[in-house]
């Protein structure tokens, strides 16, 4: 039985399907700018690689779940307005303005899954929450690895700057 | 004495203006718009006042250091990439997707005044620092606030679609 719940909560998984895809995206072009920040390159690598997990996780989920995994994939082009705005800030070469970006982004994801997983549990989607939780951790981690390393990103960038040397990437 | 340091503080002091000026916006639609979440409108008219005093607190913040607030104010349509992607996320009329936009913003909020007073610590700017860090304060509680009600209102936005309620605003 395929209610208005569960239609609207499974439109939502294809949302965060997207989200990760572009997130694939973003982080591998971030990744690879990035010159004088090896800790925060590291993280993001490190980050990149979950994505592609949890992007692939999700795709299993929707097979578990009976949707049709290679109509989602098609529809991948078809992106949130608010991913489309935050590709623009990523794509900054400026390592500061990456990195709110990239915070706001978590959070994103973060508020994402968070309504996934509590939508899932008030329809009984016991297999979703089970793939959900684990990929809602992993982006807690990274928000909060972004949040420890902001002030002393912030110190370095206005001190080679200051000092002259190339501090944007 | 302005050193290339303070002069890259000052323009994110200048981003975050213009960030607080489009939020006052967006906040005003979103609560314009909501009809069957009164708590929801509530806090974000709260926050919506909140907003206005923290860019009022940033216009004195300019006139403290030194620098012309009539050209800051003239530069307020000159936005950041990331916030105008968001303000599309926040003009959808659906409460979910609003909800997911507040809570990014608010961290791209929460980036920006951490990265500011880090900066501001490193650059002896003690008002700057004593001015920003009640505003972080405000915007962490409105994120905590977003975060803790997200689940409940995932609930009631599947239980109004279930029973065919309006359930979208």
């Amino acid at each position: 039985m395929q209610t208005e719940a569960r239609e609207m909560w499974m439109s939502w998984l294809r949302d965060a399907h997207a989200m990760e895809a572009q997130a694939e995206t973003m982080l591998n072009a971030q990744a690879g700018r990035l010159e004088n920040y090896p800790a925060l390159r590291m993280r993001i690598e490190q980050h990149l690689r979950e994505t592609t997990a949890q992007r692939e996780a999700l795709e299993r989920l929707f097979a578990t779940l009976g949707e049709d995994v290679s109509a989602v994939k098609a529809g991948m082009g078809k992106l949130m307005a608010l991913g489309q705005g935050m590709a623009g800030a990523f794509a900054s070469d400026e390592v500061m303005k990456g990195s709110l970006a990239s915070y706001a982004f978590e959070h994103m994801e973060i508020a994402s899954y968070t309504a996934l997983i509590a939508g899932a549990e008030e329809l009984g989607l016991t297999e979703a929450v089970a793939v959900l939780t684990p990929i809602l951790e992993q982006e807690r981690a990274m928000a909060d690895w972004l949040a420890e390393n902001l002030p002393p990103l912030t110190r370095s960038f206005l001190a080679r700057a200051e000092a002259d040397l190339e501090a944007k990437r």
